[in-house]
This record gives C-alpha cells, structure tokens and sequence, in this order.
C-alpha cells in the first residue's frame, strides 16, 4: 500500500487517481458537516461549486423533501436553510432529508477528485471508520485536503496525518509513504495532543473566530464520535 | 514582513512574486551545486531547463571560458563538463569560468519565478547569509522548493524550513507566517539535530543513494560554509 497526499489542491494528474481511494478532507467544516449530517440521517449529500448551481437543483425536489446548506465568506447564504456549522445538522433538521450543499473550498474538491475509484469524505470526527474503510479496501490511498482557497491549509493537513498514522499503525504489511505523506504525519505529530492550537495557528481557523465561529473550531477537533464512512459517487454524498 | 513557502513546484500566480524576495531552493543538488561554484570562484551561473539549450547556449562562448555541468537521472550528461555533485565544483575548476547549468528541477525553478522583485539562491550551505539578505531586504519573502520531478520534496521544505525559522529568531518585528510556513518550520523542528535522516527518508535522497551518490548528501548536509547570496537576474546567476 501506498499512501500519498496532495498539499494544494489543484487538479491531480488522472494518473494519480485511477485505481485509488481518494480521502477528501475539510475538516473547517464542509466534510466535518457532511459527516455530521449523515450521522444525523441525511439521507444524501449532493456537493456543489456554487450558489446558482445549488438553487438550480433545488427546483428539482419538492421543497420539504430538501434542505439547502453551505456558506460564502463563512457566513449562511441567504434563501439557504442551514449554514456550515456542523452542530446545525442535527437529526431533527436533517433526517431523512436530501442535503444540497455549497462551500468556499469542501464541495468543489470533490469534482476535482471525481475520477477517484472510491471517494471517501473524512474529517475527525470518523477518522478511524476511514481508516479502518482504506484498511479494508486494501488499494494505494490518495488524501486530499480541499485547502483555503486554493492554498495550503494546515489543519487539513494535520488530519490527512492522522490518517496516514492511523492506517500505518493499524496495517501488518509495510507501507510506502510519499515525502508528503512523512510530512503531514510529522505535522500530525507535533499537534496530536492540541488540536485546537493547529485550528488557532491556521489562516481559515483564526478567520473563523474573527467571524464569530469558535465554537466550531472546538466542535470540529471531535475525533472518532461516529463510525459512518461517506462515499461520493456520481455526484452523491451516500453511506453505503 | 510575511513569509511564504510553496509547496507544489507549479508557477506560482504572479501577485504572490511582485514586490517579495523568492528564495529558489533546490538542496539535492541544483542550488547547492551553485553556490558552491560561485563561493569557489565560478564568475556566473546560467541556469537552463534543457540539455538542448545548455548546448545551443555553450556554442557562444568560446570553450575555455565555459563550462557545461549538470544532470539527467542524477548522472553526469554525456560530453558535459562536469555532473551535479557539488564538491566537483573547485576553485581549481571552476574558478573566472562561466557555468552552463541544467539539472531536472532545480534550473527549471529559477525560469518558473523569474518576475520575482529579487531571486535568491538558497541551500544549508549559505543559509545564514540568506537570512540575513532577507532581513536587510526587509520585503516579503517566498520560499520555492524546487520539488521532486513536480512533488513536493521533504528536503527542500526542510531546508525552507530552516530558513523561516533563522528570519523568525533574528527579527525583532512581527512576521506573519502562512499555514505553509508553519508546516515547513514544525518540518525543519524535527530534523534539525540530523538533516541526514531526512535525505535518507525522502524519495529523492533515496533515489541518489541508489545511484551512488551518498556522499554528496553527507556532503549538502552542511551549513553555513560560505558567506555568498548568488542572485538570479535577467537569466544569470552572480554573487552581487
């Protein structure tokens, strides 16, 4: 097994996704509130780029049956039913509803990555079902963290290695890790016992509480509080 | 001051160049090749992506003022001067010579940040120097890892690391540092009573002691051996 990842996130060369499972990560908050919102009973999750595209495809649903979430600039959008604080997507909001959603960095990466073999969605909060599920899948594994637009984000980072630790503790045979992989371990290492202090020496983490969204920051260094492995697949957030 | 650090050998948007000192940085071997030539004497460096044009452009100058260095696969090119080993370039070689220079990543870098304000060449062997070239510049700085065939490379980011952490302690002024910036110092905390284990770790390093090269990355380990700060400007390579 190899286990490689993509520290901006730019489009990967085809070749880097064929036959592997992908791990898209952002953790503040896009993936932390799919995550959520499918340990809640969402019943799908249909990521987006943008706004026009989100409204669109609400058309599409009847309106009790939908739910509309996402943010601009970290802030709700307005028309939309829910913003991207995970702690909003509870079972009484979210369950049995289809979720379209919409974000500054999460939801366009997985379009980015949409040639993958398996596309799993990976925050903290399921970090050992995700490992366990790459365990199992048994292929080379390719994490990629959405970034802050466009850039290098840390606390994404931070999270692909403890991935990468996880899974390396876990497997018996060895395992091949790219100079990056080594890196984000390393990272990982250096914050394990903080997770809160790498969101507060981040760029989007400090934007966040200068925008009043601290209490995501804490919520979203949960780690291992559900076992649900989200798949993204022809468009579509599912469990399976 | 603000320092950056890319992670991803790819142009970067020209807004991030304007107006900030790039630091190329390419430890194994291109940048250490360089400014070991230039601290034996080497009177300037032209730094080419291609053996073609290394050979186009070693045709206008007369032969016993140039000389042709470089690699392909790490090895030496054929009817070239000299390979990419740094300790092959001595005074005794090299000095008054002009050098004609093009390696697999290192040379191309320089090409990729030319609209940089001021282009600085930077390995462990002259990274005081560039520190203290940065503070008295006092712009900001972007660091450009060369990478690995377009990876990210552990040992350029060590390296980049050690230079952020140098500008950090002398300054007495704030800095701001990128998400990145942290990653690359926390990268530079963990090696730095042996940068040899990371060459011995990255692909790179790897790959050159397959190839015979292991004493040159005993060798790159070196720091603060020379005082020289080469420039790249308009194409050239000089001590100024």
């Amino acid at each position: 097994m190899h286990i490689d990842i993509q520290f901006l996130p730019s489009s990967p060369h085809p070749n880097l996704l064929s036959n592997r499972v992908v791990v898209v990560i952002d953790v503040l908050r896009a993936t932390s509130v799919m995550i959520h919102a499918v340990s809640q009973g969402t019943s799908e999750i249909i990521p987006l780029a943008t706004v026009e595209e989100a409204l669109q495809m609400a058309k599409g649903f009847s309106r009790e049956s939908v739910l509309l979430g996402g943010e601009r600039e970290s802030k709700s959008i307005p028309g939309f039913d829910l913003g991207n604080s995970p702690k909003e997507y509870v079972a009484e909001r979210v369950k049995g509803k289809k979720l379209i959603l919409t974000t500054t960095n999460g939801t366009k990466a997985f379009h980015v990555v949409s040639s993958g073999k398996e596309i799993l969605v990976g925050s903290f909060f399921n970090i050992a079902a995700i490992a366990q599920r790459c365990l199992e899948l048994n292929k080379d594994v390719f994490i990629f963290p959405s970034g802050d637009e466009g850039k290098f984000s840390l606390e994404d980072t931070l999270c692909g290695g403890m991935l990468i630790d996880r899974i390396t503790k876990k497997r018996q045979e060895p395992i091949s890790l790219t100079d990056a992989s080594i890196c984000a371990r390393i990272i990982y290492e250096r914050f394990k016992e903080n997770l809160l202090e790498a969101f507060g020496l981040s760029h989007h983490g400090k934007e966040l509480i200068q925008r009043g969204f601290e209490d995501d920051l804490v919520y979203c260094t949960q780690t291992d509080i559900t076992d649900v492995v989200p798949v993204f697949r022809d468009g579509v957030v599912r469990v399976n």
